[in-house]
């Protein structure tokens, strides 16, 4: 503590750093953070919830340009085959809205994510956190429809799930999930509660409560049918422990 | 549907019995329903919270005097002392803060019921169960800290959760363990929620959306903490079912 | 509780029984827990809500072959449609969107359950639950519009309330009929609350909140419009009831 | 309608009227609002909680020198030592925290309420209801413990209920009592939700969203353990009525 | 107290009225209440939502041909077409969304009601208790947009308002209305929030907890958007005020 | 303390200037506060939602012939071209739904506001904060898309943000953009929360409490998706500061 | 906007400024923002619950020491004895639990501030944001008890409330106060709802609600009983209108 | 996905594994799981609250003896004194209310986490999160009191920042620092949001949201207050990279 506590230390450094952190403005309406590749290791993912279909081609486009891989997520169909009309290449995932453009060769996939999630419902959210993961570079399992009420469905993977280096449960419901698989595995488990459901369920915050009251340790929770900062999160712990154990440093 | 949407069948007999129910007023406060014990199984059961020593004594012995059995919940230990002293004879559970009476033999326990809780702390909830239950009239066994997080503390107990008539199922945290117990056994589910947590636990809000929307059919809720609840319809159940079996109308 | 807390007796059982469990996965999205129809009396059941079409098209077929009874729950009329043209000859209940599939022989229903509701517009639910009961083998009763503020409507058929073995209570707005019928029967009450109402109805909060907190003992709640819950827990104390009624364990 | 739009009728005597409306300044914490006794029909009702014990004596001494009569609601018991430590005549209400000090001949209490109450619990906001509307002059007859559980113990009293002028409905836990005696009566019912009740209660939310949900007509509610805006309310309808049966407009 | 105590008073009348009441059931769906007009001096009244076309075309010709009125509320205007279609007479009222049709010609409208709103948005609530209590045979002003953030816009009011025997308040954004006015009447004020408003009004949450809050002595409070119980109770209290003037009980 | 203390003094003068208030009643369904532009600054601002177009008309005519200026908010697309084809000349504004209307020349706009906002998503409710604050005679200056998560593109506007009067910062998803730029400038802050974001965000109530717990000092808070607010606020504050400078009392 | 969308502009300016920032690290549990004086206009406040004393007294000492004047607000009684105890010289407010020492001359209050309050019970509230307000120089007027409820004694006060550059507005209960203030005077208000209240007042949810929903422009709103940040922003305000008659920018 | 979707792959294993878990029975109340050291890398870990000094003192003799190291949390500081008197040897940790007891050596702390809080009170959440990941064998830096209202004090540590496997943010109040800081690292970041704050906060809630909504990507979080688990998953994390780093599987 008594280094960090005198606190003037690297403050040029910091300052240093801010200072060569460009961006990109795109028309008036997006300021985008053309440096955070480098600082976080992957480029400016876009939430297209709330923008114009306008608004998101100029955004892919530019980032297609500079990054060469865009990644945008909650993306109406129409938008999708606005981006191709527009003669942008990416592939659209239905059930996931989601939509992927690369103009670079892409690396072998590294690691082990297991994705799994409890209903057939929930499917779509599953699959934003694996195809989040898949396009960051990571490798995935999935497992759908093990929902605790019939344990031995997900009893029978449980060899697969304590090999992973995270595991991703998805679970709308009473989400339920996340609390037997974190008592089966020692990896670290990210929950992610979706709105399926009705009733009391009051569009995910029954499964949310549940998971952040886990009595199983070693989860953390994200936002309702966050699938895509589940698979962001898996990634960077993924990836981080692959590429230590390639030695090279994240 | 025909007989029934004639809907006038019956009502001599419905006001004819209404006419026979009896009460009787203790001072100005209470309204015991001393028809109770024949309509509905049981004599009427004291809810101490909200009443003064001198109220629940009053009543306590009005009881005893009619029915021969007296069955308080939520009473305070010093309400306890109070009526030791003033000539009662009756039992107080401390953890369970449940008083019994018998002034009348108790016949043998009837039928099975299996009471489990998720964790330690859940054990006066539980406790509150069985005890009504047993008051009541049944034969119960207590399984405790079997939460979620451990499956296999749950499963080596399946021969005998899948032997009972009803289970109940008491835990707080996020109360997953009546969605993997309900997909166990066929016999209905009764479940908990208890107030044992913290943070976005608001006070039992968590295990009980949990328990509403468990994806196991046969899960019925009752409020949280409400052990006396639990027990109680469990025993209408169990009660009922041995009664069957003995070849008498419950 | 001696026994009990040896713990390790019966776990070779438990393993044992779960290696036997069998799923059948329905291509890459359903794992059909086909071992449930010996475990918990009843097939799997399909709540359609939130799957496609194509998903439940080949749900109901597996089942109806492997199973020869399918209930499917909150199913779109389109999907009863999609079901017809596809050859399979289920019957579909408008109200209550329920999807039922024979092709064995059904048993004559057993003992005797009584489905009442406040209003008319709850009518729906109460349908899904007393359908799903009788889908699963119950004799079931049904009692339309006997809400409590005209409590004559009730108090006329209090005869056949009071013959039920379980009694399903019906009711949105402020939801406080399972109060007023719990001190009229012995027999276990089980409340679903609607999302019948407005303003600070909350989409079924304010029953919801009601029937947790019944002054009548003996009263278990499901989740808001839950009917088919409902129904299903009626079935499961009704049968063991009935059955062991017959001298048949259940 | 058309009279009421031109709008500008009457404002020379609305102005004319505020211009007339006095106040006394009780130092610098409280704006006595001593015209409330004509324009409202009774003094200003003081609410003690959050204020000093010094601040309640001295508004209590003015009020009883200006007015002759005091009421006030939700006092500590040490208040009311210290007022009759100050030499102020008042009576204490222990149940109720409600204190009332005449030093004017009382007159004859005129017209019915009837103020009922669910449970033993529920006394002291049934009193200080009923003590609040016989202090502003109303003859009241209370009913206590006669929830909806066993609505005989209701049922027995419709003939007094259809004789008020006004009922007051008292209940926590469900609160479902106010839409039993609402189907009743003619008479408009004013229904006060108890704090009284544990877990999904939520301090009262329940029975409050139950009375605002009833299905009975002519229920209006006020605030969680209000009794003494109900009794307010009921005297303002109680004294109307009475008055205009003796050709006195209120 | 003590004549009540004894509690057995008047059991026999109380069963012998409910002998007497009578139903009509319509159909399987619905269970009229003939009795209510003589015991609570109004027929029933048909709440629309959640019911089909069908249901409440044979409701309102079974009350017209027995009662020769009708009161429905929250009726769609598709219906209103259908009911016309099907030769019943009745007016529709568009912003209202409310039914009425009398075969019998109306009495002279008693007493005295004014009917106030803040806003302009709120004039289908205000229209709604307006009606409601005309329907039923009150007399009644209405004052529109008359909200607190222009005081001066009310006050020119005061006369009007002084001289009403009931005060109905609608307001829908934070709802303050009722406490001003309650502050300027001695007249029993009903308060009525609306879903008029957006963000953290959550759908007339804000309003109806402000009304609950008022610090204004003599506001009770009905549901979100609940018009139609404001002029009920509203009415229930006028008519009385009114009939005990001319001498003839209500 | 001691000259407020007394109270009455200037009830002349306040009963004197209410009397002088003018209203303009606009058929039944308005009163148009029309010293409203004296007392306040600005002429009253019409809130579309929740009103028809014809009343919408109406008001804009009153208005525009009366003041010379209109300003009204949340306007339909279709209402805008309604007024259009009704020949009003008025200005409408896509995104911010704003509608403006000058028959007078506009002076030079004073001092100076800045509106931030975090996200591409939030420029609408920007937009409808800084038209508001422009058409009042504010000058704005606009930053977008200068979120947290890049904190350097915040940064960058330091200086800008320290030379305003005050500062409108608009945020959605967690709201924390005021924090920070509470902690880098001395102007007030008026914070604004928008819907935009999903699942635990419960339609603005994340960022709402966000920014109502703000660690910063001088930050204050309106309504979710309340720019107009914001911009109103912030036009009073800027243009006092303004008008100060000038020498002229605002 | 041209210019701001370049974006590189004072790029090297915002670190270099950032780099000038200094701290003063108080053993490891503060880190003091000693810059915040200049950058902000008054040195950083210490919000102390949650603080240990020793960590309070420490806190003090250096900013007593460096800056010559502290404010410390949610300060425990205790905590005060403690700080006389060890030597400094600063005064506590025992309402307002608010602590300030100056070892600088005060310079004389500037401008104009008026803080009201609707109850009695608001004072302490009112009392913080007065005095939160004069620490920093302001000049303040306090209005007690003048709630909406007797709106003559708020209106009385009309001519003082339109003098001010900010008015501050506390109130509990149902909070209208700011509503009606809001339409009196062209300055800025700033709402403080208060805990005051009980029931569905939901520990000051019902003010704050009410509050944001205000229907009058120009009211922004802080948490619930936090006077110190309203008075803290209706500094900034009044000091910068107050700096800039003098002709100095603030 | 083929591989897994046949299913039945490993169910011998899974069953085989599941008959090797071993348990020990502590008295009736506790099930400890004596298994997890091997199977999630730790032995169980004592969670106090809820349970009897008793019940700890017994179960934390089991764990010593069995595990030779022992954690508990949510510890009373007197059964802390209890244990001691008992002759259990493990230190107390006073502010994070956290126990550690050790018999085997410790081996020296791997990899690199930084756990940082925004405000002095926030430091024993902080420590709870520190200390078990210290306990369970991590390397970890604190940072105190870096809230971003002075967002100079976080960014002068920005290096340290970038090179941690994990960083842990713990804030009360709006919980902002986890947004800011996701945005400066690449590294998983764990939110804890924490009571401290007061009104609008409800305990936890408005950070809990804050941090579920974050703009920031990467951002994960856990239960209010939860320190233990933040510290856990930190744990989990950062061993998995250090262990891979050394060539060893986690």
């Amino acid at each position: 503590m008594a280094d960090i506590a005198e606190g003037r230390v690297g403050i040029d450094d910091a300052t240093a750093q801010l200072r060569r952190l460009p961006i990109e403005q795109v028309d008036r309406f997006a300021t985008l953070d053309t440096h955070r590749h480098l600082r976080t290791g992957f480029p400016e993912v876009i939430f297209c919830a709330g923008k114009t279909d306008d608004q998101i081609v100029a955004i892919v486009r530019v980032l297609a340009d500079r990054e060469g891989c865009v990644l945008a997520t909650r993306m109406r169909p129409e938008t999708a085959q606005r981006l191709a009309a527009e003669g942008l290449e990416g592939v659209y995932h239905d059930g996931a809205r989601l939509y992927q453009l690369f103009r670079t060769p892409r690396p072998a996939p590294v690691g082990h994510i297991v994705c799994c999630c409890a209903g057939t419902s929930d499917l779509p959210v599953l699959d934003e956190a694996a195809l989040t993961a898949e396009t960051m570079g990571s490798r995935v399992d999935r497992l759908a429809d093990v929902g605790v009420a019939g344990i031995h469905r997900l009893l029978r993977h449980a060899d697969l799930l304590q090999e992973a280096n995270v595991v991703v449960c998805v679970a709308g419901m009473e989400g339920a999930l996340p609390s037997v698989v974190g008592g089966l595995v020692s990896a670290p488990v990210i929950a992610v509660p979706t709105s399926v459901g009705y009733g009391a369920h009051f569009g995910g915050l029954a499964p949310l409560l549940t998971m952040l009251n886990s009595c199983a340790s070693g989860v953390t929770v994200v936002n309702i049918d966050n699938g895509f900062g589940a698979g962001y999160s898996a990634h960077l712990i993924n990836s981080r422990i692959a590429n230590a154990a390639k030695g090279a440093a994240a």
